[in-house]
């Protein structure tokens, strides 16, 4: 396949868009600290290589609590992707099916979640949920997910208000006046106020009202990590959110290891092993690689989809779910990695670290 | 509130003032490294936000030294603040009254000990006194300052002598010859020279003269700190005197933990626990915040005040003021922390640290 | 001998080689971090000079598998030299031969084995082995290289597929029409399909063959220098391959402590100990000195000799090698180190390492 | 005194001086990474100043080897004063004397042995000697000195062979024509050829030719300043040379903790404890104090005189001595030091160090 190059995609997805819409997929909280550290985070470790281990091929097939899946890449949740293209998220839907990675479908959609559903056309996907509606309408969210054909809600909880974004601030941003908030609750109903804050116990209520197993988005710390195990998660997903809202937080990279050491080994709802999955700044195989080898079990991509979005439609989240897929093989393969499950700690050191 | 950028400010008064008083509010010792140190000394650590903790609100009132804030961000004294100014530390004054910030007054004020305590209004303030003047005219000021109201004395105790301020020294900086000496001797009178150094003893002595609790401002490690403590202090104050003073001291943010831990769970002369605050480049609602998690009670401001009474007089400051404010809510918010005294050392991990 | 400049050597070989040639030998794989850390790596170290040791003269002669050179200064295998000089590996084999530093010859070259052998004329020269033809062809190269008088065989571990590197890609490079692969099965014979992977079994297998010691070169962890050396290696030779493989991995410099631990002490084949060599940025005698220390036998240089021999043909080479062993003399003697073997672990700090 | 700028003074002295005369000084070894780490070196702590000590003054006076000095701050022997100033180093030697500081004069001087004593007039001064020219005439001039009425002799050992210095090579520099010798050998005498190369035992051999005490420059190790000590040095000066031998050596301020750690508290051959001093980069008053805090009892200077000497003959070197001095006392005041004796460790934290 052609080589994936994601800083020209960029580049040209900010031609494609207008300024105040690129600046609002791409900007960060604050002082955008947390936002450009994410890449470079991944970069803390270096890969060894292993040689002579007589691999031949990479093999990336996996599962996703339960459900398999052509590559441990798959597409984050991300708002509005009407902006981006007129098709929004079904070419997301339809791209990421055909990659056979998994995708997460965001509440803030601009297709409902049928809609989306239905373009998944029986390809596994997930179903993000906000506390930013009245919890009636948010619960009704969840029941129609799992009526739907989702495999799993995917909580988001570290957006408990909106982060402050600069770019938009300055730019006075707000959604084009036609977007279809596709999600929301019809207009005239009940005022939109959301309920309590969530907390640990609803993880249980939203599998219930489901029927689904319930990742939770948005996870920095370990012992967070084991509280939401404990309440009933069948999954964590460390994410800084895209450095969207507490700035100069620790980076996913960082995290993911103290997450994993808390809940490895830790049994889910239906006793299977708890997965650890992760986002922000995944920009490369070999960045996807050092994530596996932490302990993640899936790797989850924002922007860059953005970008293959805005500039290609479905063909170019497609071009941009195959490139990196592509390039995880390779280093796999070069690393003597078959298979994701091969991938361990082994394979890292620390950058700059020197043995004595 | 609207959104507030400091950097912003900063370009302002730099427009509004004439470049050598700008300098002299700017400027640091010598090569001023310690200076430029300060803000990104708090970026030393990254957050670790808690989730799911059902916090739906983070309330910043606190009490300092008894009396109640309705934030913990208050107001460095700094000197002269006619220059920037005609009201001076009258505007100050109105704008920590109205946003409910601790005031600390200089002794090197443009208005008197007493017109800036009417100007305060019965809003809690505090005196900062020097060893610059005669020891009598100094004994005079505190005791003054207990007169007039103020809550507590703050020895500032890093200036021996005056730092060497390269910028000053440029431009053959004097101050404007009407400047008004609100708190200076009358000329005439005895010559002002200063008494011999001050030791931990003269603790204890002004707050007999003043009949105030004591604050030991200038304090950058633990054996000073429980030293002054044991002499009397009810609190200190952690400060490179904005890297006015020595250069390449230890920025504040990495001396705090030293002194907070050396004076934790003493107790002051009233029994109650000393406090510990800090200044020196806090410049946003994070930098705060991770102040508070290290165990500071308060963290003060000195140069963004500067930038908000040279551009605004009092509402100026009161911006200053209140955005901060805002600011630190809103990351205690995103960050599960209710209340000022629910931070602690588990939200922080150092920058760049890997767990292994 | 003139000042040896490799900066200035480079440049020059940027305007002698077409660009697509120069970007060819000067790339790196992906983002060439790898590639551009290497020669940083080796200051991941400073210096600690012995006096007054009584040291007159440093004297570089080593053995490497029993074979004498004059300097552990060697020449790195590297491809297709005919693009960079008329007289290709022939001409770098009499330069190596003249400064009496150790020759490897790449499979890809451009003149066949028994062809550079003879070039060398004696001096010890060792042949270097790919798995990228069919295994018939490669047992056949083993055989001849063995009978062309090689000193030994190296084995290059670290290239199971090529990796992507984006110079290439990006100038859609390929080789020039009328190069002559001179080591390639002759056009109509079998086809030239690699068999399964290698594995630690091969390396017997081919000294088998050759009836030579076995080098194994691309190796960067400790656990597969052991393998090595168990399965029969003679030395193992510490790489990145120039950076030219996987992007992101340890550089030799900061893997060459952990291979030397790992094999320290273990006896070869032939009962002698197995010898440790390393490569990848290579660019002073101070670097050189380093990778002694370290305990490396010898260093190897792959781009200094192909901007010598693209700018000077052999006398080019012969530059370059010289200039490299004046340099290295010179640091040995001012750090009072009179022979290779006397350099040990105590020349070393890590930089920014401070003492308690 | 009017306020010290070395930058400035660089500058200044950088358009004084032929540009190549201005090269040999200025520069370093090689690739001058150490020339350039030198002063950044000292930054790699952090000041902890001490407060409310009753410190009102600081005292600078100290002895060095026995001898009375007015301050701890003195100069380093450096070579051809004469280029930089037509009355050399009798100029240097009357602003040290003036100054209080002690003199180092090296061999390589444009004025002899007894001419810069007598210049000194009775100031205190020390020979510095080199192994480069024949034994019979280096003992000639061990004598001298003993004569001459210098206080200690120092035997510079880190060049048993002159550094490469590529701004020397570029310029193709030579000395100028006219440039007096002083200390040579007279011409038509015996050939130059030094002896063998220096070993511990010289230390001894000279104290006794000289009659003086022997400090060895140009240590930057433990074990071998224990050598020294244990072969009869009175003290050991850590020294780069100026960055000018071996580039990459560990930094003077590095490596001081670790000699001051092994010959501390070890007796000199009349009985007193060792010394030991410093000189590499220390550009500033807290540079110095950091030297002194980390056990050094005199820190040299070198290239702040040589600018001095271009731009002011003697004046411009007693500016540069005197307001390093006043920098220091400065300095020490500020973190209630009252004397070179009263700073050690505790004033010292590693610079991005964070207490737990
Ligand atoms: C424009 C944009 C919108 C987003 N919207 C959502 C969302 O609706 N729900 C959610 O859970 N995360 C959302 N995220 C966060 C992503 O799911 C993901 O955590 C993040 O983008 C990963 O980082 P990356 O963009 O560096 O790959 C959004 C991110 C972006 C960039
Ligand atoms: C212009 C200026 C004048 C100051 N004057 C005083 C003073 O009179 N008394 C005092 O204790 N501190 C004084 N300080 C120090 C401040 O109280 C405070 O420690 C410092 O400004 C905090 O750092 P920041 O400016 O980075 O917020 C002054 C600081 C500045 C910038
Ligand atoms: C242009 C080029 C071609 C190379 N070809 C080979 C090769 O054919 N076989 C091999 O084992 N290594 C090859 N290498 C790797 C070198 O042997 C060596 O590991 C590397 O160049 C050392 O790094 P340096 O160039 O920084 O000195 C090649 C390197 C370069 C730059
Ligand atoms: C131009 C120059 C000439 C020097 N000549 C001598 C010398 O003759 N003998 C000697 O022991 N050191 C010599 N040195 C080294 C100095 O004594 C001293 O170690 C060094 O200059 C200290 O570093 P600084 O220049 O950064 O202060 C020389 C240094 C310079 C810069």
């Amino acid at each position: 396949p052609a080589h994936l190059d994601l800083d020209d995609l960029e580049t040209r997805a900010r031609s494609a868009l207008p300024a105040e819409v690129f600046d609002y997929y791409a900007g960060g909280a604050d002082a955008e600290v947390t936002l450009g550290e994410a890449p470079q985070a991944w970069r803390s470790w270096r890969l060894r290589p292993r040689v002579l281990r007589g691999v031949d091929h990479a093999d990336l097939t996996t599962t996703l609590l339960g459900t398999p899946a052509a590559t441990p890449v798959g597409v984050a949740p991300w708002a509005y992707q009407g902006m981006a293209h007129p098709d929004g998220e079904l070419a997301t839907a339809r791209a990421a099916a055909g990659a056979g990675a998994l995708l997460t479908v965001s509440t803030s959609a601009t297709h409902t979640v049928e809609e989306v559903a239905s373009a998944s056309a029986g390809a596994p996907a997930w179903f993000q949920l906000y506390r930013q509606h009245s919890p009636v309408h948010t619960d009704d969210l969840a029941r129609r997910a799992g009526a739907a054909g989702y495999r799993a809600l995917v909580l988001t909880v570290d957006l408990p208000v909106l982060g402050r974004r600069r770019r938009d601030l300055r730019n006075d941003f707000a959604l084009p006046a036609g977007l279809r908030m596709a999600n929301q609750p019809a207009p005239g109903g009940a005022p939109a106020e959301p309920g309590p804050p969530w907390t640990a116990a609803d993880i249980g209520r939203f599998a219930d009202l489901s029927g689904l197993p319930v990742v939770v988005k948005g996870v920095l710390r370990g012992d967070d990590a084991l509280a939401c195990v404990r309440a009933g998660a069948s999954a964590v997903w460390v994410s800084t959110h895209g450095g969207r809202q507490v700035d100069l937080v620790v980076p996913s990279a960082h995290a993911l290891p103290e997450v994993v050491d808390a809940v490895l080994g830790e049994p889910g709802p239906d006793g299977a092993d708890v997965e650890v999955y992760v986002d922000g700044g995944v920009r490369s195989g070999t960045d996807a690689l050092v994530a596996l080898a932490l302990g993640a079990r899936a790797v989850f991509v924002g922007r860059p989809t953005v970008w293959g979005l805005a500039t290609g439609g479905a063909a170019g989240v497609r071009a941009v779910l195959d490139g990196l897929s592509a390039e995880l093989a390779h280093a796999m393969l070069l690393c003597g990695v078959a298979s994701p499950a091969d991938a361990g700690p082994d394979l890292l050191v620390r950058s700059g670290w020197l043995p004595r």
